[in-house]
């Protein structure tokens, strides 16, 4: 079991989900450093006692010392500060990360890596609308999912040392999906919803439409505020399950419309008992 | 001004908005009567004071002495009931509906109704997941909006007295639009989302998503729980305002979808940015 407090935590990218890794991790009793480029970052961490130490470029002597590495960057910035920067890390270091897909970023980082060192990826199904290190809440992490994406170059050490870190964090649930799996999932429950409330809010730019909102429609959009650096990004990381989930949903949407147009009262009436009842399950399961 | 409390107030129909709008109208000290099919629902309306008294047949007598009527019936429904019914009315009688699509509706039965009977048509944008008089819930009218849609055949008399029917039940906005604009609207706001709600939901049958599902996703299918004989009804009664919605829907979706395939980032981050700057401007209204 490597997860004793005696091990360093190095967190790189100290925003919303690395703070709140960093504040989780403290708060157990470990000592945490910070990478994250700016200034102003590592400034209001120190003072707020969410790390030990922080700097603002990727200094070797920091990043040696560390037994566990979580990266909570973009995912393309992610993939770069590894091929930049592996050969700082201590021989045995553990790495993981937050990205939101998987496939790629993982073939990427697993197929450069010295082999003394072990990445097991991770993704910390937790988040807000907001940003930065400033609204860092370990919170967050309670009631939400944990999942571990481990593949065939991953020990098994690795993945229940990953497993504890997601129970540690204070997650409801922690699991194990391949990261083809994870990227199909998270692409139909995540990135088409997204893709869904951006078309919803761009179609139709009638200015008094606000004045008789209810609550489902801001339902549906409340996802619409969008970090468009961050999500277009995710999107083109996890193109082709996100395609083929965007598909799969039109063509639905299609049937439902002409159901519609042909006025085909049994069709409308079978999709939304079938919805229905699908949706029913998910509420069982909250 | 003839909304005093010694007029008497029929409502045709008792489930959740019927006995709301019951609800309400008792405790501002209206003589309430009731029409509704079930008797289960006139004896729970009657054991809880919802109503002063209840009938499950269109009996005349008690349609002769209503001045004002609310019809809170399926938009078919109603249709049928001011033919076979409208003979019954008091001279004078001013009758009112809380259907949620407006110019079908309006125009067939003001084609057809007595000239000495007025009908001024409203929509209170209230509603639950849930149905009957049982769940009615005069509450469920606090900070909603509440539509009257006239037509050149209405008095300006009765315009004024169904806003303020919109203002004694409680209604945080009452304002008026034209049948076509309020179904324009409607078919946006409502019907679309439920559309999409509802394609979401069937487009994806694996049991296992609901072990991953998010806050976002449960958000954009909480109105997948619909009332497939209600909904199909109201969709077909705007079959062209809401055609012409999920139209302008797709091609902002299929936009978004091109610009994933083609890998086209400005075009999906224009989109994006867009998104969060309209959908900001809902959350400031709120």
């Amino acid at each position: 079991m490597m997860l004793d407090t005696s091990r360093r935590i190095l967190i790189v990218g100290l925003g919303l989900i690395g703070g709140s890794y960093a504040r989780a991790f403290k708060k157990l009793g470990f000592r945490v450093e910070a990478i994250t480029k700016e200034e102003a970052s590592v400034s209001y961490a120190l003072e707020h006692g969410i790390i030990d130490a922080g700097v603002t470029t990727p200094d070797p002597e920091v990043i040696g010392r560390a037994d566990l590495v979580v990266f909570a960057l973009y995912p393309t910035v992610f993939v770069e500060w590894i091929k930049d920067h592996q050969h700082a890390f201590k021989s045995g270091a553990l790495l993981t990360d937050v990205t939101g897909v998987k496939t790629t970023v993982v073939e990427q980082v697993q197929a450069m890596l010295r082999p003394d060192v072990e990445f097991i990826a991770a993704h910390p199904m937790a988040g807000r609308e907001v940003y930065g290190v400033e609204n860092s809440d370990e919170n967050i992490f309670r009631g939400a999912n944990y999942i571990v994406t481990p593949t065939e170059r991953n020990s098994a050490a690795a993945v229940a040392d990953c497993e504890e870190i997601g129970r540690l964090l204070g997650f409801a649930k922690v699991s194990t999906l391949t990261p083809e799996k994870h990227d199909e999932m998270i692409g139909f429950l995540s990135q088409l919803t997204h893709c869904i409330a951006v078309a919803l809010m761009t179609c139709n730019d009638d200015p008094n439409l606000k004045d008789y909102t209810g609550d489902s429609f801001r339902d549906l959009t409340r996802i619409a505020r969008i970090n468009d650096a961050m999500w277009s990004e995710l999107f083109l990381m996890n193109k082709e399950p996100l395609l083929k989930q965007m598909d799969l949903f039109m063509a639905e949407f299609v049937r439902l419309r002409t159901a519609l147009e042909q006025e085909d009262v049994d069709t409308m009436r079978e999709m939304m008992r079938c919805s229905t009842a699908r949706r029913a399950l998910f509420d069982k399961n909250k």
